[in-house]
């Protein structure tokens, strides 16, 4: 894509560097050559994996988000590793959180979560061809899941009580919809 | 939904207070006892809006967004002002960003945009009862966009190229194809 009213950067101001996300403030000279700020989150991006069992149901994990202060249901998925192929931390995130493996992994889009503020992006796969793990992986130390095997009539029932209340689950939900709408 | 694995707060440390966001550090009590640092971005919420003009096109604003340097294609969408109701909210960012105005918005959705690190909360409408208003409104100060009109093939095609690339936008292209699957 272009560089339609482009926002050329005059200074950078780093005001944190954490564990996940990095935080900066740009000073840019605006189309009309007027100056703003810009609160920009740098993140390493993402995967998520839309996972449907032998039996039609997705795989999704119950997970406490403490940015929300409340446990909700997602699809698997996780942050990715400097440098890692994104459909390898896709495999491994759903081997780690669901106890499940694939040996395919379709890649279906990718997008920005919040390009108003974060340049967070986040690759979506797809698989039905998923066989349990005999051994399960070790989760990240800080991090507790519980795994449930959802029909798409279930989770749309979730959805409206908000117990699945984010953006790639959401939008996992309609693809599977689509998906079994233009394939049957 | 339920507390499942809560992690309860031990201190909070505010790191930075923005136009836009906030950023906090959670030193938090993990289910296994142990303790672990939570990097949270606190966002007042967002709107977005699903608009089909009668012709059948999606209103689109191209927008330069400087987290990721380039310009990319969205559906209308802005940020909720304290105390807004966010339909009010979607009326506004959809008159001052495209120069419609309609009387329905219907509500879609909400959903968290990246429970991982924020509370951004965004919620979507959707219209196809648009009128043209006899003269745009303001935008802000800082903000450039340019509206467009885009067939669903369209909107593919330019998702293929990345040119559309961001969840909410995503979601709607969807949404929109649904809702045509199930109305006819």
């Amino acid at each position: 894509m272009g560089n339609k009213f482009e926002e050329k950067t005059i200074s950078t101001t780093q005001i944190f560097n954490g564990k996940i996300v990095q935080l900066q403030i740009d000073d840019v000279t605006l189309p009309d050559g007027n100056t703003s700020k810009r609160e920009i989150i740098k993140h390493p991006g993402a995967v998520a994996v839309i996972a449907v069992t032998d039996t039609n149901k997705l795989l999704m994990v119950e997970q406490y988000r403490k940015p929300l202060n409340k446990s909700i249901m997602e699809i698997p998925a996780g942050k990715l590793e400097p440098g890692e192929e994104p459909v390898i931390t896709a495999k491994r995130e759903l081997e780690e959180e669901t106890g499940y493996t694939t040996k395919t992994l379709e890649y279906v889009t990718s997008f920005y979560t919040t390009p108003g503020f974060s340049n967070e992006l986040l690759y979506v796969y797809f698989t039905d061809e998923l066989t349990r793990l005999e051994e399960k992986k070790q989760l990240d130390e800080d991090e507790f899941v519980a795994v449930h095997e959802i029909s798409l009539s279930e989770a749309e029932k979730l959805l409206t009580e908000q117990e699945i209340h984010d953006a790639k689950t959401a939008y996992a939900l309609l693809y599977v919809k689509e998906r079994i709408n233009e394939r049957g």
